[in-house]
C-alpha cells in the first residue's frame, strides 16, 4: 500500500512520534502531583493552572514540593539501603547549582541530604537559610580567598580541592585561621559520560581537577603537612547520565588511586565521592534509571570492585541536582501570537507559538540545543494536532522554548501552555536579556501555593544603573552569612 | 626540510596563527583609546587596568566612551552622506538589545541616532533616561497589550508589526486610545545572512515577521482601515554580517513589495528598513566592512535597484547594535588558577587559566560557540607564549571565556587579563548562574572613569527570595515611564 508523503514529515525530528493524546501528561515528564482535573485544566499540587496564573502572573515557574521532597528522600533512602547492603554508608549531596532558593535549602535539610555549593553566593544563601555548615560541600575550579575564608570560618563540611594553587591557598588560610578544614581532592579521571555513552581517555580536556598522578602526590602532601583533613577523592563525569557504566569506569580508576593513597599514607581514606549527573527525561522516549535501580547496581558493582582489590568500600557519596528537582518544576506561559510558517520550498508548515517568556527564563534550548515538551494547560482540547515550535518573546531568532511538539490546532491567544521538567537549570541560568523580568517561582502542595521567589520588576532591573540610582555599593563584598 | 611535529598543533584551531607579539593590541579588536602605557600596562581612556580594577573590582566591564560615541557618529554620518548622494535620507537605529544602560541611551541621543527597543523594560529605561519617544522604534514578535499601550501612550515613533494578531491588537488599542501610531511591517523575506554568506529561500523558518504576500495584504488593510499610519516594510537578515550581498538580496525582494504596495495604496511609502546585523571582528583575521564602505556600497546598489524599477528610493533605515558598541567594551578579569592539562593521549598541553568571572558575564562562548582573544593587562611580558583556554569559575565544564589564544608563560595568579570586544551581548545576556554577582560597568574618557552600572551584591540576589524578604511585589507591573 502506498501512502502519500506527509509534507510535514521532513521537518519533524525522528524522536517525535505521531501525535498521541494531546491532553495526556506523561508521568515520566510531569511532577507526581500533576493531573488534568475535571474541568480539563492542568492542576499541580491541587491548584489549577488558571488560578496560579491569575494569582502570580506568567511566565510562572511552579514546583511540586512533595514531588521534589520525595525525589530527595527516595534517592537518599535508596542509596543508603543499597550501600548498607554492600557494607558501607552513603550520602547524597544536593547540587545547589541546579536550583537553589531559601525554600529548597530547607527541603534539602529536612529530607536529610547534604548540600553542594559552588560560590560565596550559594554558600551565603545556604547558611542564611539555616543549612548546617558541616553538611555543606564547597566546589569550584577557582575559589577566591574570600570564598575559602568564609568556608573555613563557617565550618563547612568539606572543600573540594581543585588545583595545587588551591591547596597552597587553603593551607595558608587554615594555618592563619587556626582551623583544620576537611578536603576532598577532585580528580580529572579522563572518564566523561554523555547520555547513553561514556569516553575514557588519559585526561579529559577540561578545567576541573588534577590528574590521577597529581592527586596521589597531593594527597600524600596533605597527609604529611597535616594542616588539612583529607577525606578522599572526588570525580564528576558529566551530566544527563542514563546508565551506570561511566560511574563504574571512574570508580575503577578512583579505587586504584584510593587504594594506593591509603597505603602510601598508612590509613584508609574514609570517603569516595563519584559526583553527580543523574539524567532525567525531557522527552517521552528517554529512559533514565530509577534511583533504586541505580543505587543497587552501583552498590553491587562498587562492592565487587573493592573486593577485587581486597579493600573495604569506603563511605560513598553522590551529588545529583537535576534528578532531584528537574521533574518537579513546570513553567506556565501565556500564548500571545500564533503563526503558521511555510518552511522551505515545500508545503510543510510549522506553527510558531510565541509566549510571554523565553530564553531569559529557560536558556537550555539556546545553550545546549535542549529539547522540551509542551501541553495546553488552561483547558483540554479534542482538536487535531498541529506541529508547533514554542518561541519566546526575545528579539532573537534562537529564542526557542520547545523546538518540536504538537499542540491542539484550536490553540488560541490567552491560552496557558505548560512546559514540564524545568525545575533544574532554568532559574539558575536565567537572565534579563531584553530587560525582561524573571518569573515568580511558587511551591504548590496540598492545594496551597507558597511564593518562593517573587517576580522581578523593571524597578529591580534599573536599580544598579547609576543613571537612575544614587549610591554605588562597595565592590568588595563582605561575606554576609 | 622536515620539521618535528608540534605536539600542540593538533589542539590549535586553524585560525589561530603562530603566537606573535603578545603585548600588541590589534587595533581591529581593541577600542580606539586602548594602548599599552610606558609601564607596560593596558590603559583605556587614559586609565590603567590596575587602577580600574582596584577602584571598581573585577570582573569589570570598561567601555571606551569616545570610541562608542565615535562609532555611532561615524556610522550615522557615513550613511547620511552616502544616501544623500543616492538622492534620499537615512537613519540609524541603535539596537538596544546589544547593550543598554541609562548612559548608553544618552550617548545615542546626543549622537543623533534613533533607538530600537524590544520590550517594556527597554522602553521604560529609554524613556526614563530622557530619550525622545518619537525617535524610538519598538520591535518584538510577541508584544503584550501592556507594551503596545505604553508605546502608544508615550508616542513611540514606530511600532514594527510582526503578525496579523498584532495588527488586530494594535488597531483595537489605537481606536480605544484615539491615537494614530506609526507602523512598519516586518517581512520574513526568506533571506538569511550569516558571516560571509547568505541564503535565500521562499520563507525563512523563524518566528519573526509575515510572508511577502501577507505583508502586502497587511499593508493594504492598514491603509484602508486608516487607523495606523504605515511607514513601510522592515526586514532583518541575521547577525555578524561581513558583506552587503545579503542586504541587497533582501532589498531586492522588499523593493518589489514596496513598489507593488505603493501602487496598490496609491501613495509612495516613505520608508524602507533593512535591519541590522553589521559584524565586528572578534578575532584578528576577521574583516568586517568599515561603515563608510558599507554605506557607499549599499547606497549605490539600492539606488540602482530603485532606478531599475523606476521608483524613487525611499528613506532608508538600518539598525546596527553590535558594530556600534561591541568593540568599545573590554572585560578585565583577575587570574586565580593556572593549570597545565595534557590533552588526549599525546604530549599536547593546554593551559587552563581560570578567572573570577565566566559564562555569567559572557554567555556568548557557551551560547554561540563564540571566540574571543585575551591579553595580559596588568603588565607587559617578554616570556614565551603558552597556549591557553581562559575558563570562568562556574561549576560547569562549558564555562569558557576564551577557547584558544596565547598568553605569556610567566602568567601568575593576581595578574589581570583583558578580553576585548565584549561591549555587545555580554551585559545583555548576563546571568546569576551559581549566584555569581554581575560585574560593574564603567565608562572611561580622558582619564576619568564614570560608573555606569554598579556591581551586583549578594544582597541584591537574595532580595526576591521570600525566605529572606518580606513583601512580594504585584505581578502586574504598571509601565513606570
Amino acid at each position: 500500500m502506498s501512502v502519500a508523503p506527509d509534507p510535514a514529515a521532513s521537518i519533524v525530528p525522528d524522536w517525535l512520534s505521531e501525535p498521541g493524546d494531546l491532553n495526556a501528561l506523561c508521568t515520566k515528564l510531569w511532577p507526581a502531583n500533576a493531573r488534568r482535573n475535571s474541568g480539563g485544566e492542568i492542576e499541580l499540587g491541587g491548584l489549577w493552572a488558571s488560578e496560579l496564573a491569575s494569582q502570580f502572573g506568567t511566565p510562572l515557574m511552579v514546583i511540586d514540593e512533595d514531588d521534589a521532597r520525595s525525589r530527595m528522600r527516595s534517592t537518599l533512602e535508596a542509596f543508603t539501603a543499597a550501600f548498607a547492603e554492600a557494607g558501607t554508608s552513603a550520602s547524597i549531596y544536593y547540587a545547589g547549582k541546579a536550583f537553589l532558593t531559601g525554600a529548597v535549602v530547607q527541603w534539602v535539610r529536612e529530607e536529610g541530604l547534604n548540600l553542594d555549593v559552588a560560590s560565596l553566593g550559594e554558600l551565603t544563601l545556604a547558611l542564611r537559610a539555616g543549612f548546617p555548615a558541616e553538611r555543606i560541600g564547597f566546589h569550584g575550579n577557582n575559589k577566591s580567598v574570600a570564598e575559602l575564608s568564609c568556608a573555613i570560618r563557617e565550618g563547612v563540611g568539606s572543600i573540594v580541592l581543585d588545583s595545587w594553587y588551591e591547596l597552597e591557598r587553603l593551607t595558608t588560610l587554615a594555618r592563619e585561621m587556626g582551623a583544620r578544614p576537611r578536603v576532598r581532592i577532585r580528580v580529572n579521571s579522563g572518564v566523561h559520560a554523555s547520555t547513553h555513552s561514556y569516553l575514557a581517555t588519559a585526561h579529559e580536556d577540561q578545567k576541573f581537577g588534577v590528574t590521577i598522578a597529581d592527586a596521589e602526590r597531593m594527597a600524600v602532601q596533605v597527609a604529611e603537612e597535616n594542616v588539612l583533613e583529607l577525606l578522599g577523592f572526588h570525580s564528576h563525569i558529566g551530566s544527563q547520565i542514563f546508565e551506570t557504566s561511566g560511574f563504574l569506569a571512574a570508580a575503577d580508576r578512583l579505587l586504584d588511586l584510593h587504594d594506593r593513597t591509603s597505603k602510601a599514607i598508612g590509613r584508609g581514606l574514609p570517603e569516595l565521592n563519584l559526583g553527580g549527573g543523574f539524567g532525567i527525561a525531557y522527552l517521552e522516549h528517554e529512559t533514565p534509571l530509577a534511583p533504586a535501580h541505580m543505587a543497587t547496581e552501583l552498590a553491587r558493582e562498587l562492592a565487587a570492585q573493592a573486593a577485587e582489590r581486597g579493600i573495604p568500600l569506603p563511605h560513598v557519596a553522590f551529588e545529583p541536582g537535576r534528578s532531584l528537582i528537574g521533574p518537579a518544576g513546570v513553567t506556565f506561559y501565556e500564548v500571545g501570537t500564533i503563526k503558521a510558517v511555510h518552511v522551505g520550498e515545500g508545503d510543510a508548515v510549522r506553527h510558531y507559538v510565541s509566549v510571554d517568556g523565553g530564553m531569559s527564563d529557560n536558556a537550555r534550548p539556546a545553550l545546549y540545543d535542549a529539547d522540551y515538551t509542551v501541553r495546553l494547560a488552561s483547558r483540554a482540547s479534542t482538536a487535531d494536532a498541529m506541529l508547533v515550535r514554542v518561541a519566546g518573546k526575545h528579539c532573537e531568532s534562537g529564542d526557542i522554548v520547545v523546538h518540536d511538539d504538537y499542540l491542539p490546532s484550536d490553540l488560541a491567544l490567552g491560552d496557558l501552555v505548560a512546559v514540564p521538567a524545568t525545575g533544574a537549570y532554568c532559574h539558575s541560568l536565567s537572565s534579563n536579556y531584553n530587560y525582561l523580568t524573571r518569573p515568580a517561582i511558587v511551591a504548590v502542595r496540598h492545594g496551597a501555593a507558597e511564593l518562593m521567589v517573587r517576580r522581578e520588576t523593571i524597578e529591580d532591573l534599573l536599580m544598579r544603573d547609576m543613571t537612575f540610582s544614587a549610591a554605588p555599593t562597595p565592590h568588595e563584598q563582605e561575606p554576609t552569612a
